[in-house]
């Protein structure tokens, strides 16, 4: 049930702390996009990221490893796994 | 009437407040458009959605699920169910 | 007089104060615009709108209804009754 | 002389302080001009103006009446009779 | 000697405070560019200006008199004396 | 094993400090990629480079040698070893 | 030895701090490129610069002798000499 997923959400970091360690979707302005593990996050949104690939058009367009993404420039974050 | 619903916003985040657990539309720059169930917001208006889809021209574009939202990204939020 | 309408704006935000409960025009950056009934505001000038219509070349383009803005897009405010 | 003139200028926003009640051009970012009459400003440089009329080329666009500028948008601010 | 001229600058704002009085050309974002007498600065790089100028390609475009600059729109500011 | 490398990663910074010494990938905003050394780095996102190279389709473009890049401009840094 | 040059720099301030009276070459965002030599910096990035050059494709456009360099415009700075 969707309720027992997004229990425990009372702030939006709330969302970001559970989804520490899993596939993230993130977009970011310029149209860019990146899937990979997240690893980490702060207040200002700056996320680390593992085994990170930015993608195009939903393929993978390069393989970037690690990657410390600046959160100035984040639009949204999502568990991949719940994309549809 | 209309006057019992606005009942209560003092400030702007009383409209938040009062659409937790309701369905918003989210207006984005660069014309991206939300439509979720409100989880949670802070005061940066950062924004944590579920059940969340992209929307275009009126029509959902994509299913992103669970989503954290950039305050910083974000144009207006209004209840959906007041769209006209 | 105009004197005596704009008697008691000695900051910026008097004049928002003394718009509240009553129909302004809000332009925000990117041509869109805003009319509605301002029902609250807070120092990073968001708003709160209650029956805010989404306005292009003097028309209605859209019902929003009750919408929280993002002050940070906002270029100006002003009571719609006094429009020429 | 001008030394008479400027006499009293010590800080940016006693320009603006001597300017108050006086009508003053406001250049915003992306080509808008206003003039109008100077209320109210703070230290953000959002700014209440009187009488605002928006201008294009020199010549009225549409009289705003009363108006609250977000000083984010402003470039520069001009007391309207020195201008030539 | 440029030696002597410089003397006395550690900090940026010392160039400014040395430039009071004094001519100076202030280009903005999006290619706007002023001359006019340094009357004030802020810790914000707003300014007053005396006897501005808006100039275009090397000549005066408009005669603006005194006026307020938001330091956010400014790119450099220059004595104008040390253009070559 | 994966899991080795990315172990002491709690916040975001932490990446930052594990590639120091290190060659990274800077992406900044408007297209603009580096590759070099890290020296440093500051909670701006501020960061100093050794040997700084402007890369333009996987080739180096210019030698930049060393290099203080803004962190405000800067959209991921990553370990340039992780690449694919 | 690279090694040698770059000793001292712990934090990014630091590579700025060692390029204090020496030539310095400064990416602007909006394609401008100065060259000039590093009298002062803050640590809003703000520099002050003497014997300053607008330059462009690699020659100088313009002399512009002292000038005071906003820091919200700058990209990077690197010490002139270090570029191939």
């Amino acid at each position: 049930m969707k309720t027992i997923m997004v229990n425990g959400i009372e702030r939006p970091l709330d969302l970001l702390n559970q989804s520490k360690g899993k596939e993230v979707l993130i977009q970011l302005k310029g149209d860019r996009q990146f899937v990979g593990t997240l690893l980490a996050f702060d207040m200002h949104i700056n996320v680390a990221l593992d085994n990170a690939k930015e993608m195009q058009d939903g393929e993978v367009k390069k393989n970037i490893g690690l990657t410390f993404l600046r959160g100035d420039t984040i639009i949204f974050i999502s568990p991949a796994s719940m994309s549809g």
